[in-house]
């Protein structure tokens, strides 16, 4: 078992009787869905970093002072930026789900799921238009048309599924309420074109309201969410909490527990138990339900798929958008920065050195951006390896991270103009560091919020106490303090603020490559501090132990 | 078993003793490699396909005559881009190897693959120096300079895992030789780059000779893989045939079958019995093996590492190509053709339809192109499915598709230029053709490759006389046969060239939804004819049956 790479090939091992159900699905056209969801994980992250590069290619000439019109023309691009971040978020968000609700592929689902992921892609030219011409109600309109198109695709995906029972998730394929599900699944998919379809009405004659409606098309999930999570606190507590402690025991001893459940099915140790699970697909005021069903019995309704976002899935997307961020600065450079042979000879008296060097603050930026993009996948793998499942609200932290990590391609473009705009120094090094900063602080807080429910959450090594804890710590703060350094040292010694910042970049892989040697110092310097405060060894011995690791 | 989405969540319930082990893992630092190598494959495909870029940018204003000076800029610019593609693709497969002999990672192998994969980033930089400035020596010089870093990380990568042995594949890790392999596997990785070193010291003084060498370094790989088959075929056949028989024998019944080993190590049914696999690994003419063996024997020194090349990071590499190819285009319509404001109120009287009207060829052609890419990662995908291991002339045939598919963008914005230059319009539509003609055609060459020796390569159902092999040819068929079509007709009908090329990207969707109808109906026109011309329905439903679905 020990000698498999991945995953997969353990299971030739392991799972002989996995390896030939799989063969023989193939046979019949059937497929696990893993390459297309990952397939469709890289679309929707190019998708959603795509639109920084209008941001990055706003071009600044040296001589035009950075007025209102520029930072306009800024704060509007990144504004598209960010909002097509969000929708393109939630729009994977959703075909998350509604592939927890389908389980296995064939040839029509896959062609469907192509024609969805068409139409996503076209999404931000619709929000470019939407925000150039933003008193013009055609980019909204064509915005609807998208979100209708998706929807309908969704819907068509959903009763074909459930048409062919064998592809669904397999306890909604042996559930007898089948036909229930079906309803409010559609009732979920539908919710966000049926107000994009008012939308686009109202983009006719008066184009506001739809703006109002967009709104609530991309803020639903999360209001929704946020109003299921507030009324499970104050109704639900003692609830979930059985509902989690019966998953819990079931998972332990590998038996179905059966909980109270309007399908009749019992829900087994497969699924992990997360009462928020299949939220998503059930609205608050739940209308269709059976009739025979007394009202509070509702809140069972909500049985878990799965875990409201795959860990998979939240880690595939990730490294989607970190492997085109990272990418998107050489792409730039291959493009732009190969001098013309014309130019060389005429300019430069031939010499390519010389030619090239013009361009020497472009490389150095690329490596110190590639470096950073880097780094913080490494610290977002490295924190991802810890964690068991991804809540809800982790993912919308990791969305956000993932936000800014979008934007390093703009420090980057800030920080090659330094040997350009001497002037702009002080104030595109402070951009880099705040978008670090932000981009490493909402990871810090996935793993301040796993902590939160860390029997859950987290694997034991990383809680409080376990022997990673200290090391996790330390590889997600380094990002916040070195940029927080970096960003207050710029207000005190301003005339160096590109040597602090370079000096940052170069410092933290060091720091990363010798952080198991310095936390360990770290710790002994705290642990001999503390003994030479309260001599007790053994109490201390007992405390301080674990967070040390055995193979020192 | 049955009722889990991926392969990874399966192991939650067959393989508990996997998940305990990977959480023991996680505790001390060390890491299964699969995230790591996945976003590794992201960050290659995308570096692979990016120079695809300066081509289809190559700006070529309608009044300009298509003359030799254009024709030799997009020549050189193609040159560059195939040229990228073959060497990052020979990285990946160096790569790819690499860490078939690593089979853990912690962080500082991590921080180490980050490195690697930074400079990897840098290549194709290097080659549009070397194109744009053939008989300046700096591009070759930057190329080896990267060669050689390159090296001296994978060096210090099988170095280091040498040195914490557990981080090994565990067949090396308990190999009795492990210094000899060391001695081994180091010799391959630093052989390219010792040849770029002499490149580099010829780049100095007398540049052609370094260019032969760069050439060698490129090749040699290919070279040596066909000098060792021919070898075998040659010399070793009966010998490769017992070996695949025990490999085969071994895996059957799951028992250790010792085959004569110079490591004594069991060669055990974990791994797919290839005998070619650490061919890579091994030079020619061994100078480094043991004294005391034998001159013979060094054949049986070929042990398998595992499959030539993974049959996962294959899937993983063409899906970063094709995502990224198809989501090129969104990229250029987002920035180019949101039209300016000032230009809408000017030029089209404020009405932005107008205005975008303009670029209406570009959206159809970024649709057309959307399907084609999509259709032919359904191809890629539906063949995956039915293969079970990738042999490297069938990786060849891969690479060799996807740098076409790579070239689509190149189809795009030739068609999208459709409207403003009617006269070369022809050219375009021919252009296309070819390129969508031969991604699909060396899709198909895999298949056909896969079934010479279908037992080994393909799954039971897509050999000759499987359910699904009928499909499986109708499938990777239908775009060369309407490529073909396409630009035959272009000949006789040239005024309707762009009709026809819309009508075929139109068609060729609504074919594959239909497909499995057509091919039932066409096998049954078949059996029909046959009727017709043989009446004998015993022994005709005995060869046909098996062609058809059960579940029709």
């Amino acid at each position: 078992m020990s000698g498999s790479r991945t995953p997969e090939s353990a299971l030739d091992v392991g799972g002989d009787s996995f390896t030939s159900s799989r063969e023989e699905d193939a046979a019949d056209g059937i497929q696990h869905s893993h390459r297309m969801l990952s397939f469709s994980d890289a679309l929707l992250s190019i998708i959603a970093t795509v639109m920084i590069l209008p941001v990055t290619h706003t071009e600044i000439s040296p001589e035009q002072p950075f007025d209102k019109g520029v930072q306009k023309l800024l704060a509007t691009r990144i504004a598209v930026y960010l909002m097509t971040f969000l929708i393109v978020t939630v729009a994977w968000a959703a075909h998350t789900r509604l592939f927890q609700v389908v389980a296995k592929i064939d040839d029509t689902l896959a062609l469907l799921n192509l024609a969805c992921m068409m139409t996503i892609t076209f999404l931000p030219f619709t929000f470019s238009l939407m925000v150039t011409f933003p008193e013009v109600p055609l980019g909204i309109f064509l915005f609807c048309v998208c979100v209708i198109t998706i929807g309908a695709v969704q819907a068509l995906i959903v009763v074909y599924a459930f048409h062919f029972p064998h592809l669904l998730n397999p306890q909604i394929e042996h559930c007898a309420h089948r036909a229930l599900y079906r309803q409010h699944i559609l009732g979920i998919i539908l919710r966000g074109p049926a107000l994009c379809f008012a939308a686009a009405g109202f983009s006719l004659f008066f184009y506001p309201a739809s703006y109002l409606l967009m709104a609530m098309v991309i803020f639903l999930p999360y209001f929704s969410k946020a109003a299921s999570w507030c009324r499970g606190r104050l109704v639900g507590r003692c609830r979930w909490a059985g509902v989690w402690g019966l998953g819990a025991a079931s998972r332990a001893c590998g038996a179905a527990a059966t909980t109270r459940h309007p399908c009749g099915v019992p829900s087994s140790g497969l699924w992990a138990p997360s009462p928020r699970g299949l939220d998503q697909f059930l609205p608050p005021g739940i209308s269709t339900g059976p009739p025979e069903l007394p009202a509070p019995s509702v809140e069972f309704f909500t049985f878990d798929l799965h875990e409201p976002l795959s860990k998979e899935r939240v880690e595939a997307f990730s490294d989607g958008v970190y492997a085109i961020v990272a990418t998107l600065l050489i792409l730039d450079i291959c493009e732009d920065n190969v001098p013309d042979a014309k130019d060389v000879r005429e300019k430069f008296q031939g010499s390519l050195v010389a030619a090239l060097s013009v361009y020497g603050p472009h490389f150095l930026a690329y490596f110190g951006s590639f470096a950073t993009v880097g780094l913080l996948w490494f610290a977002h793998h490295s924190l991802f390896l810890h964690i068991r499942k991804a809540t809800q609200s982790m993912g919308l932290l990791n969305t956000l991270s993932l936000a800014f990590v979008g934007g390093l391609p703009l420090a980057y473009q800030q920080t090659s103009a330094f040997a350009q705009q001497p002037r702009d120094e002080l104030e595109s090094v402070r951009v880099s560091c705040a978008i670090i900063f932000f981009a490493s602080i909402f990871q810090f807080a996935i793993w301040t919020t796993a902590l939160l429910h860390e029997r859950e959450t987290l694997q034991p090594s990383a809680r409080f106490g376990g022997r990673e804890h200290a090391f996790m710590f330390a590889k997600l703060a380094l990002y916040p303090c070195a940029s927080l350094l970096a960003f207050a040292s710029t207000c005190f010694l301003s005339r160096f603020s590109t040597a602090i910042f370079h000096l940052m970049q170069i410092a933290v892989p060091f720091a990363f490559l010798l952080l198991r040697l310095l936390v360990r110092l770290a710790l002994a310097v705290l642990r001999a501090l503390r003994g030479l405060r309260l001599p007790e060894p053994g109490g201390e011995d007992d405390s301080r132990a674990p967070l040390l690791p055995a193979a020192c």
